[in-house]
């Protein structure tokens, strides 16, 4: 067999075990997704257990982890960046303008509360201050992909609590990547201030060219139909009669072939994904603004059931990668003491955080309660954060695991709290309905 | 910007690139694989010869190179997969029988008339009996994927030629890669008879079961019906009366949901591919046969729109991934006059071996054109046999470079000479009907 053959091995292995681990959590009713980050701790920590297994299906676990570029990485990546290119698809502007306040408040108090808390936690425990520092920026980015999933999954994105968690989550990351710049920037002696002021200076430009350009993009399209119903009229006049009702001789709007248009929209995702990941952003702010960009033109060029269905197929990569970064022989009992304090002040401040911002955001108590639960998913950031203060030489071995562990464990066990509280407010709704209907 | 950042730029690059000759070669009516291949070779080529571009994109040809897992050539090879599973999905048994005779005369005189041909070509420019061994196998197998995308751009999948064209393809590749194995053993003098007997014997037990199998599913599936059938008699006694029309509470045939149905046949299709890969068949048999095998059940597992819009984008980096192979600078005067050479005689032996074959099937002329010219894109297969040679030493630098050249050059050939003969077959087909009707 051939090198490419092991890897069709592989996906064929993880892909079994996604469906039959997925079947078990249908039935104890929590989301896929934390099925298929199991399937990733599962198959990465069997073969550092059995390294015959390992060999069995050329799977290099040192060489796994050296490489950024593994194809598994790559499509999971490319998953969470379709994925917020359909969720931008699907975001209006004016909702988001609608749920600004709260989501700005959410997002902000999301940010500082896991913070202080996480550094205070960190120097109550005796550590200096900039490993504490990097414990609470560890504890202050949510992991957006897991949330929309699961919102997905509840078939929620389209409430009203679901457009604040999405407006909340992309505020969050915004805010959460540029304060990244400015802390490591801290932690870092290396880094000078003028390079840190540029990047600041470089972000605001991109959002606010970004949001004025989607702001105005609705108003062209107007425009642009307008111009379309002038030349109708222009034609009938030409033509010297009113042909209701036969239009195939006037000019059509055209729609173009989907896969076509697909790649079309994914050149415009893409490309806004380098660029905001060029300065530092995320790649997936910069989908989800290609997204918001691309709303108008998704009647011409239709794209959104391909991108559904290829963000179907290439998401539970990225779920099963993070599973793949748990390595459970490297947990010990001291870590296992620190990492449940780390998972319990992770959880208690982003929830505090989320709940007081949007009480402040004048939002009804039990959505209060879902968008609480909706912000504990950490991901991403905590493992870069983690990689930054092992590199800088901050953390300790046992501190960097134990940092990846919290974000992976508050992934985990998010999913079920914002199922859970979900459920119990549209009950609740449905009793105070029934009260009032008495 | 991190690693992953520069991935989505190379991505971003290629399918902007991808769409601009996409869109060129639309208007000279040739096939966008070609477009595809070309995006490829100016890619790869453009980085050799200014070494900067790559270094800014952090795209490094000497570990792409050596890198079998390449995000970009499991992506592609994905793409070829999926596409066969497609249509296996959409080939009949009983069809596959009805061609089966042209077929085979198609599939042997094309693997033996190249064979022979290529194997005097080398011994009449005087190199010696390994090298034009090599030749001669480097010429026989045809590339499935590119014809078969060909035949899906011209909607001729389901036609008559496009169908002895795929059972023709698939034996050429089953025959053709059983050949290898006992051709590289005979050039390669570690390899021993018994390994060679063993694995024909277990290429044949696979392909006897297998296609057993797949005669099978479709007695199984007509019996389950005939068991519904009396289920539901059985039910309209048991109650009673005869209730036309109201089969809602019957039980009824459960229809998944498309994603799920998706996974479940991703699992069948890359379980075969696995097997069919070790047993030293190309994936691409396993997943082919895969298809003919779930095709009973895609109306209770919805999933060939899925696979269709995956496979749309999937294949494309495939033929990225075969422009990468061609080196520009390894290009010397005697390597072309030697590529011209075996470009000539690659097209003429395997359109003659093609034509006559479909011929002795009692095929009409014009067809048998179309089929011809299908035969000449050759891939990997000549990939694999240049590299076997480089390995063994028995192939020079130069001899290597050729070969694959050769193989890429009739894939590039080759679609537009398809898509001529079967417009032509079209034109004299409606002629002909004219002239009858006159």
């Amino acid at each position: 067999m051939d090198e490419m053959g092991y890897v069709i091995l592989q996906l064929f292995i993880l892909m079994s075990m996604a469906l039959i681990l997925g079947r078990v959590f249908e039935r104890f009713k929590m989301p896929g997704l934390v099925g298929e980050i199991i399937v990733g701790i599962i198959f990465i920590n069997v073969i550092i257990a059995y390294p015959g297994v390992g060999d069995y299906i050329h799977f290099n676990v040192v060489s796994f982890d050296a490489d950024e570029t593994h194809f598994l990485n790559v499509m999971g990546e490319l998953g969470v960046i379709f994925l917020l290119f359909t969720v931008g698809l699907e975001t209006r502007f004016s909702d988001l303008l609608k749920v600004g306040r709260p989501a700005l408040y959410i997002a902000v108090l999301g940010l500082v509360i896991p913070l202080v808390c996480g550094l205070l936690y960190g120097i109550g425990l005796g550590y200096s201050h900039s490993v504490s520092l990097l414990i609470g920026t560890a504890m202050f980015a949510m992991s957006t992909a897991i949330t929309i999933e699961v919102l997905r999954d509840l078939d929620a994105v389209n409430t009203i609590e679901g457009k604040i968690i999405i407006g909340a989550a992309v505020i969050d990351d915004i805010l959460c990547l540029s304060m990244l710049a400015i802390i490591s920037g801290i932690v870092d002696p290396d880094t000078n201030n003028a390079t840190i002021i540029a990047n600041t200076v470089t972000v605001i430009v991109f959002l606010v060219v970004a949001f004025s350009y989607i702001s105005r993009i609705k108003k062209i399209a107007e425009k642009r139909k307008k111009i379309m119903m002038a030349e109708r009229k222009n034609f009938y006049r030409l033509t010297g009669e009113l042909m209701v009702g036969d239009d195939a001789t006037l000019p059509k709007a055209r729609t173009y072939n989907a896969n076509k248009a697909t790649l079309l929209a994914m050149i415009v995702c893409l490309g806004m994904a380098t660029i905001s990941s060029t300065i530092g952003l995320a790649g997936i702010i910069g989908s989800f603004l290609a997204g918001m960009m691309f709303a108008e033109f998704k009647d011409t060029y239709p794209c959104e059931t391909n991108f559904k269905i290829l963000t179907a197929f290439l998401l539970p990569f990225f779920f099963i990668y993070v599973g793949m970064k748990v390595r459970l022989n490297d947990v010990s009992a001291s870590i296992l003491t620190l990492l449940i304090g780390l998972i319990i002040v992770a959880v208690i401040t982003k929830y505090v955080g989320g709940y007081i911002g949007a009480r402040l955001g004048k939002v009804p108590k039990d959505s209060s309660v879902v968008i609480g639960m909706s912000m504990i998913p950490r991901g991403e950031v905590g493992v870069i954060v983690a990689t930054i203060g092992l590199n800088l030489g901050i953390f300790t071995n046992e501190m960097f695991t134990a940092v990846i562990l919290m974000a992976i464990g508050t992934s985990i066990i998010a999913p079920s709290l914002i199922t859970w509280a979900y459920h119990r407010m549209e009950r609740m709704r449905a009793q105070t309905e029934q009260n009032s209907a008495l």
